[in-house]
């Protein structure tokens, strides 16, 4: 079986939406991106870092979905990261209320050995130099490189982003973060500027619009899935790209016609995700929901046009 | 051959975009929905209004499309409908800089005799009791009515909205227009109660975000083709609603199937109108064009994938 191998958070969030609030609950995007993964049966590890407030049930309930946490590091004495947020009436914007670092700050992350050969390495949003550390001890290039970042890293740590960035088969990045990075209106013409910084094929997210992928000339498009209502939008772009990864690492297969099909249980995956408050709808989904809603994105989608 | 009746605006239009600006150029909801059923060659008739203002070679460029015109009356002494927009740098707001009514203060359409038997309706965006008034004088209840309107008519004719409304088969509507006529922001709940209203197909536009097609708990989405360059959005949705009728006409199958076909036949002349100031773009597109652009939506949106 391919082993997929995770970086990213595993953190407290606090969240506010239009529906209600949460207290600390279990978040970050190397959490959403591998119980997303954990869905297409791969082995999988993340590596992480989090305080000894962190609840040892949480890393139970990811050992119960298979993905393995001896890369998540348990720092005696230190606090968990933690995002606050607060959504706006139409979910599409939100106001960050406190950001933590804690012990993200230090993190300095260890892959484990049976992980260092692993076939897809998929790196969660964090700092670029933590991801590049990561790319470095890897025993050899894995098949697939995907990379997830934001515009922080863009305002911050320029000059890593690109290092990174080039050192990647895949970026995932919203719309609105591929625009000020190519300072290009047109998100064709972004996805052609980041081609030539080095991925092969970029995701352009756009939320509840749905999803582009780019390949040269070569372009897809998933569409989010229609719901009666959005609850939560917390984690659903790190949900979609654990469900990118996970489709393509049990798949093995990593053509661009494949990855038409990684992109779309990559939404699919999404769609569960904002039902609920956090990880709630993920940790409880089905394989017949899924397989299911799978049915609804093909009906959503596929038309019988004859071309003369 | 089955005949399409359209009425709507033949007007004039002065554009500014970040691109450029023109002076009077042909424009109007009536032409651009013209202009696109041309190129499905069904017989069509536009119902509209213009001035002695109005060039006859404009009439002729029409003609030559093989559109009737004869329920295009033209006033002495009048002068045509102009509205004048400048567009913001995204493209996707703009600003009306001035609105002249002119000979469509006073418009009674009169359907021409050839055209009361009409199997497809399509009614542009104008005064809800301008609509209406053309249903009555069908001589049979038209195969599919399908209507467009917008914010305007909410605001300032809310009853005889709702009586249109009730009287047609297909509502196509833009996504913030959707929500003000429900008072709901997830548009699947707009949708439903469009339903309640009358319309069994409802198709919510989000422009460069595409357009949904729903048909109570069926939903189809159809995205706008990424293009490289937008020029100008004028006309964008009414070559959609043209593209749509057309296909729908043609082809005389009006099941929710086949109007998935007629969503993307719209979004595929649309992607044609906006690479081009006004009508410029439409009145020179060939065959050859669009259907190599539908081989484009094709790969854009279909996708493999097994259901175990």
């Amino acid at each position: 079986m391919s082993k997929l191998l995770i970086v990213g958070t595993v953190a407290f969030d606090a969240i506010e939406t239009p529906f209600g609030k949460t207290d600390k609950i279990l978040g970050g995007a190397g959490t959403y991106i591998g119980l997303s993964a954990a869905q297409f049966n791969v082995r999988s590890s993340i590596v992480s870092v989090v305080g000894d407030d962190f609840p040892g049930s949480y890393l139970e309930m990811l050992e119960n979905n298979n993905i393995d946490i001896s890369g998540i590091e348990v720092v005696e004495g230190g606090k968990t990261f933690f995002w606050s947020g607060k959504y706006h009436n139409d979910l599409n914007s939100r106001d960050t209320l406190d950001t933590q670092l804690n012990v993200l700050a230090d993190f300095n992350p260890v892959v484990p050995e049976d992980f260092k050969d692993a076939e897809v390495l998929m790196l969660g949003n964090l700092h670029p130099s933590i991801q590049i550390d990561v790319i470095k001890q890897m025993e050899r290039r894995p098949k697939l490189i995907i990379l997830d970042t934001m515009n922080f890293w863009m305002d911050n740590t320029w000059d890593e982003l690109m290092e990174v960035i080039s050192m990647v088969d895949v970026i995932t990045i919203n719309d609105e973060e591929a625009r000020q990075l190519t300072k290009e209106y047109s998100l064709v013409k972004a996805a052609q500027k980041i081609h030539e910084i080095g991925p092969k094929y970029v995701v352009i997210k756009k939320g509840e619009h749905g999803a582009l992928l780019f390949n040269d000339h070569n372009i897809f498009f998933a569409p989010a899935l229609p719901l009666e209502e959005v609850f939560d939008p917390t984690g659903a772009g790190d949900t979609f790209a654990g469900g990118f990864a996970g489709y393509l690492t049990k798949s093995g297969d990593i053509s661009f016609e494949n990855m038409k099909n990684a992109i779309i249980c990559g939404s699919n995956m999404a769609s569960f995700c904002v039902e609920k408050f956090g990880t709630e709808r993920l940790e409880n989904v089905s394989k017949a929901e899924i397989q299911e809603r799978l049915k609804q994105f093909k009906e959503l989608t596929q038309f019988e046009i004859e071309l003369s």
